[in-house]
């Protein structure tokens, strides 16, 4: 059974503006979604990001989004599948030449905020997101959530050539569907380390977790999702990475 | 004695926004200088670009900028050297990304507008501009203008393995320094289809040009820099161009 | 019954891209919808569009929308109702400010693009650009678009002591409650200009058109939209303004 | 003598991303420089500083800035004197539409950052700013930096009927001209309470500072400068208040 990686959005500093503890959390996780510029961070933030996650070993992901720098690419925007296809270019590109200034690559492609939501209800901004990474480079994998049925997307990434990676979150409720519960309801966020470990853990060992309607849901993840946004959320990545680390 | 070569600012146009005669030119020149989106371009527009210029079999450059839509890119702007280091790696990766899902790469590198008279004057900016492309990638020519001495321009890109095309101007009036004459004096444009014909086939025979104050003035130049945005620019183009393949 | 007034978008040029032909249509149209930078224009584009406007005695209309200009405000973008109000609040300030300059006022408020159309279907969006005009100055009209039933707008504009100006279209075909039909099904746009100067007679003498199933459909219209982008719209402008100038 | 008002630097936060202890600053001084989405801030954090300042009584000034919002508006922007008029007038009138939705309106105007030092040193950007106040409403403010001799600013601004409000600083060292001590020098900046407020006093106070070369350095000032970053600048705008307060 392959290692579960942990990935956690970086570089969102813009500006002026700092955003995120990049430098607490990057010791812990395997994989950085950095921003490109259209949702947070800037050419320089981005440089000083990608050198950050290559001194630590750390794989480098495109984290392309919805211009939208003032709403953080959190708002959706009733873009066109080919503009869609067209800004993930822009975006994979412009971090990939920032990381070649610092010796490494871009190594997968995670969009961010509204555009992963979108992505992961229409099948036509799925595509569009699956062409810009086959374009560039279809050997980099794109990372999208894990749901019940990862066919749907599996067949539309395979038909272009293109790895998906899923992933899965540790501090989220799921569905029966393998959805993610909304922030709205009560329980949809974990807030006690103890089960945000255990469903990590089970994450990692492929067992099922428990749905918000009590049902059993297996999920097959690659990757799980984790934030460095404030000390709560960092100790929860360092007890993450113990307890997985523990695995077999 | 290598052919001079024809390029051209392209991919101005920017979201409904209509900017230059693209298609009307793209035949007549040899390289594009294409917009990658901080002074005019957006993604849609720049795959645009690139595919008529790769129809073409025009090579593609990136034409960087500060970041200055509303001003064209013509504003200096007080960057820092390492700011437009990363700006230019930014919108070369980012033009880079659209030449690939197009199938083909970016060829050279011109600054645009403010950056390119900044870097001609400073050479802290110059050499910026220079890492950039050593960074992303030293086989690419970064284009800068003729002047009469090319020596400290050579000799700072030859510190980082970057080699420089010199551009001439078939329109514009020269000093004897080889700068050109300020537009705001009178004489600084040449508007007679013959004188600009006539400089351009000296430029690429390699003969003396006559300086603002009658002294002679020899460049060397890699390339000429014409325009697409109207009619009568159009027809220079084309003038040109015949005058340029009936040389020996 | 009071004359049906001419309103057409205005000022939609940006930094160096010109858009549209508002010197031409300027002298037949009763009210600018001049936009506000935040879908086109820029503070210089704006102060110009007004003096235009003043000079030919045209009344200023406030032109906000989504933050989006390579999309030209034509995306809709997951705006909150507080942040559509901000928005609208700082887009009718920031025209008021050049018009002041010019001697002026903003006269009326009419939402741009995505915005438009967004307010027309979700009261929670309309209601959003009502506060925002009742807050900046409950004088200033807010135009709508004028459908079979206007009494949900009026009753919420009333509640915040709004008042509506209804528009109708010339060159546009309605369904039966009162809507545009889509542009992507035939015989939505009229071209024949002796179509869209009846449909004006008809709107402005409050004489019933014929909906797209063929039944009447009565539309009370306060003003007409119509449009200055090219000569064959131009050319309708100034038919529509003859033919209404003649009526009794 | 009149009282000595203390500016400050507020609602600098830009979408997500938070900047500046506004609340914890507010209940301090009697001027808050409000941003107004060119260098920082966006309508909603607008209207919220906005409902900050005049729920503690302080005074809304708008801040405007070159529009450069990576740069935060610090690097120096070659702007025409007409389109800095032009963009001071947006932002000005963008600040007053959200004052009005809370019932206030913009009391004075102070330029931020790189447009602020400008506007020092050319008389053309100082006009231009003064020309925008002028239009906008004469009987606003303007803010400007009190040096050794303020005749010619005075002269500049009274020419367009515009009344000035010299600001000094209690935390900066002086030359003997009256302008600040460049930070890239030792001793720039003050860093010691009791120095901070002592320099504040003697201000407060109409009493000589010492200048850089030990000259005596008297300035006329309105206000001073303060700021609220972070927990240090806090701590000296209490001590400074107190200090005021206690002057006969």
């Amino acid at each position: 059974m392959p290692k579960l990686l942990l990935n956690a959005d970086m570089g969102e500093s813009f500006g002026p503006w700092v955003m995120g503890c990049d430098q607490e959390v990057m010791p812990f996780v395997d994989l950085a979604n950095v921003a490109c510029g259209f949702h947070a961070s800037d050419p320089d933030t981005m440089r000083r990001t990608v050198r950050l996650a290559l001194d630590h070993g750390v794989k480098v992901g495109a984290h392309p989004a919805y211009p939208d720098l003032v709403g953080f690419g959190r708002r959706s925007l009733a873009c066109s599948p080919a503009e869609i296809e067209n800004l993930v270019l822009y975006q994979l590109g412009a971090l990939d030449a920032l990381c070649r200034a610092e010796g490494g690559r871009v190594a997968y492609v995670k969009p961010h905020g509204a555009l992963y939501n979108d992505m992961m209800q229409e099948p036509a901004r799925l595509e569009a997101v699956i062409k810009a990474v086959a374009a560039y480079d279809a050997t980099l994998p794109l990372m999208v959530m894990a749901t019940r049925d990862p066919q749907p997307a599996q067949t539309l990434a395979a038909r272009h050539g293109v790895t998906l990676w899923f992933e899965a979150f540790a501090d989220r409720a799921y569905d029966a569907q393998g959805y993610l519960v909304s922030r709205r309801l009560p329980g949809a966020v974990h807030h006690d380390p103890a089960v945000i470990v255990e469903q990590a853990r089970r994450i990692a060992l492929g067992q099922a977790l428990t749905a918000s309607d009590g049902s059993l849901l297996m999920l097959a993840a690659d990757t799980l999702c984790v934030h460095g946004d404030n000390p709560e959320s960092i100790a929860a990545v360092k007890a993450i990475r113990q307890a997985l680390d523990q695995l077999p």
